[in-house]
């Protein structure tokens, strides 16, 4: 393709269009906007960038990402530290914390076990997980893994170690989404809606 | 909303929401993304975002947006000084560019009239357009503004100021779009298509 703003300008926008959710076409939209709105967008979101880009690091604890370490979750005193959920990803946590869904803390996996993609449990933050649970009076390990397979077979092998050491594990509940309709859903999902079903 | 992540990373997912094609959720994403991919990814763009905010002007001659001044199209020997292709925004020279369809210079407008925003020749690069016109041999003029009522109004004041200077001006053909269905056509496209049939 003919190179139309100059090579630094592509170079930004390439590197723009490989975020998720942006493409080429919408990366060059982006890099326009930014020129028009100098002050008020540019300069603040690459300071912003720059500042982010030097403080953030992974949470020694928990694996979250954030700009303090032990992350603001760990160090919150009101948070239950007798509870963990556990997730395979930051933004899965960010989501519950979004949904103020959990007062405990959490752990972060980094990923799910995959036989085909060579990921063993060395490989992800089950060790971490293990060493927290025996030391410090966790009562209860709530296993958010995504609801795939991957996730579910994590879950399982994380409940087998758990169990070695008498921690429960509990899982999230299946069921229908709150404002979804039945006809959009899939049969899995309407069997564990159905055996799961409350009482009114 | 609660911070789950910090003011720093907060900040800087607000700010990148403000792109056009970004909205909070793909912001979130986004930044995740970049602190997954920091060699990759994180430090680049940022690095490549403070280059071209301390390096990107317009163009003092066409209104282009550049690291050089003048911009790469003014400066290339090769384009025909004798042709100016006018568009309302940078985002419209450089899709042209993209296509290969233009040979000539440009000038960029910033906009159209519109009486209802209060927008005026006067707010408009239209008095340099005149003077670049009115100095150089150019021949032609393409009035490519957006077929819009404001892109067409603007074009047809554009007409008649450059009729007054004795220079030609035209517009982009209408018609149906390459790949197109007529189907999905409306009335006004459909009828100038007809209109402007081509003998075969």
């Amino acid at each position: 393709m003919k190179r139309q703003a100059g090579p630094e300008l592509e170079r930004l926008i390439q590197l723009l269009a490989r975020l998720p959710g942006l493409g080429p076409r919408s990366a060059r939209r982006a890099v326009l906007h930014l020129i028009k709105n100098r002050e008020k967008l540019f300069d603040p979101l690459t300071l912003a960038l720059e500042e982010a880009r030097h403080k953030v690091s992974a949470c020694s604890v928990c694996g979250n990402v954030d700009t303090v370490d032990p992350c603001s979750v760990c160090a919150d005193p009101r948070r239950d530290r007798s509870m963990i959920c556990v997730v395979e990803d930051v933004g899965d946590l960010w989501a519950l914390e979004r949904a103020n869904a959990w007062t405990g803390l959490y752990h972060v996996l980094g990923g799910t076990l995959s036989a085909l993609g060579g990921v063993t449990p060395d490989d992800l933050n089950i060790g971490s997980l293990i060493a927290r649970v025996s030391e410090s009076g966790v009562k209860e390990v709530v296993l958010a893994t995504n609801a795939t397979v991957e996730g579910q077979t994590t879950a399982h092998y994380i409940t087998e170690r758990l169990k070695e050491r008498g921690v429960s594990a509990s899982r999230l509940a299946h069921g229908v989404p709150v404002g979804g309709e039945l006809d959009y859903l899939d049969e899995g999902t309407l069997t564990q809606a159905i055996r799961a079903r409350k009482p009114l």
